[in-house]
């Protein structure tokens, strides 16, 4: 590999992580870009290889992958490849890498306190803001669902959301979060990443409802986590710098329509 | 606890799990309770017990709860009590379960292979399942989203559904999975029980949609694994035995509106 790795970490090496996903969005990649980015990590980062981000999306998921000697092929990106091995499914992919980069412990319990804390923040942040515009699914454009994504988004902002919020506040109010902003242990973990990531994704879809929560002070845990998860020097620098992708038309999308007034 | 575990495997001690559910329905628990019924492993099914079933689930979800020293409160239910270790999230108590079952490695790098294709599994067979009856969100009941579901079982039957299954035989078809019926690694895993699951459920929701998948012979490996799986001596006895419930409105329902004609 000739390509330089977009981090500022000097090394020799060509990068050990290779992140594969489509161009142009944060996306569910943005979720792992942030483990790297906080451990300050070198990765190389096929959505940002103009020429050939897409084909490296498309070939990974064609008919034809069947994956190799010690790998599933992937349905879908974003995809992890670490030497031998290749891996998907966005928590699942943090579930590797975590341990691996210092940001969850490598052993014991904590692994499914953290992770079961993650499918739940991507179950609502990711998944559930991305059918606020695609509830009938991804195979039609919005264009062709806005009376059911303006339905859908209701249901988000009035129920859902504040569930979630009201839930995530009950973690950190509870003892096992421990002393501290963040969400387990007292420890700074990649589930305070997945967190920060899904919030700030959900404040671009929908301002003025996130607005509403904030200014409610029923989650104020839940915003100064993010707050000093956005305060961290190597994820102040990452979220000013080019590498960084804007939001755009991928999970976290901004309709006027959808939003609180 | 005096309740008589809800198991054949003859033991003196309480069983060491304990199962939080609704009662009533299969549901989301059931990917779970297969786990326990392969393994012959005892295990109190608080969905069993018909006095308290509801109130464990509303208290262990309750504002109130912000679970103890170790373990975070559960947003939902199923949650898995084990000792001192309280957890929830199906695909993390799957996780956590599997290798004390013996149902996958212990160690190395097969539990990422085998988590993201179970991620997978429910990701189509329960979740966007459910969807086809609540695209708008669990808020509302289905009668008051009719329209919506026909619309999105229509892309979810002529869509998703061939897009998962082709996918999962592709994982067979591929070297990973290793000889015999299974999906990873040439052994019977706790991925098989997932997807056996999956597809009973689905096929009892879709009874005339999953025929005509199965008759195309595109799939063959995928209804061989769930056939196998159903063979199995402990999972048919589990099938025909009383701790089985029956559908009705979890997430596997059948709407004979949303199904092939």
């Amino acid at each position: 590999m000739t390509e330089t790795p977009n981090k500022r970490v000097k090394t020799d090496d060509a990068p050990k992580y290779e992140l594969i996903y489509w161009p142009g969005i944060p996306g569910r990649a943005e979720f792992i870009r942030l483990l790297f980015e906080e451990a300050g990590v070198a990765y190389l980062d096929t959505a940002k290889k103009e020429s050939e981000a897409v084909s490296r999306v498309t070939a990974l998921t064609a008919a034809e992958n069947k994956g190799d000697k010690n790998n599933a092929p992937a349905l879908a990106c974003p995809a992890l490849k670490h030497g031998d091995v290749m891996l998907f499914q966005t928590p699942n992919i943090l579930l590797y890498l975590a341990p691996k980069l210092g940001l969850a412990p490598a052993a014991g319990n904590a692994m499914y306190q953290l992770n079961q804390i993650v499918l739940t923040i991507l179950d609502f942040l990711s998944n559930e803001v991305h059918d606020t515009h695609h509830p009938m699914g991804p195979s039609a454009t919005y264009e062709d669902q806005k009376p059911e994504a303006k339905k859908r988004a209701e249901s988000f902002k009035t129920d859902r959301l504040p569930k979630f919020l009201a839930y995530i506040q009950r973690v950190l109010d509870g003892e096992a979060s421990g002393e501290g902003p963040w969400l387990h242990g007292g420890n700074f973990t990649y589930a305070d990443l997945v967190l920060f990531q899904g919030i700030h994704g959900t404040e671009f879809a929908f301002p003025n409802t996130m607005k509403k929560m904030r200014d409610s002070g029923k989650y104020d845990g839940v915003f100064n986590l993010v707050r000093a998860v956005g305060d961290r020097p190597n994820i102040k620098e990452y979220l000013t710098s080019d590498r960084r992708a804007s939001y755009s038309t991928g999970i976290w999308r901004h309709y006027p329509e959808l939003d609180e007034e």
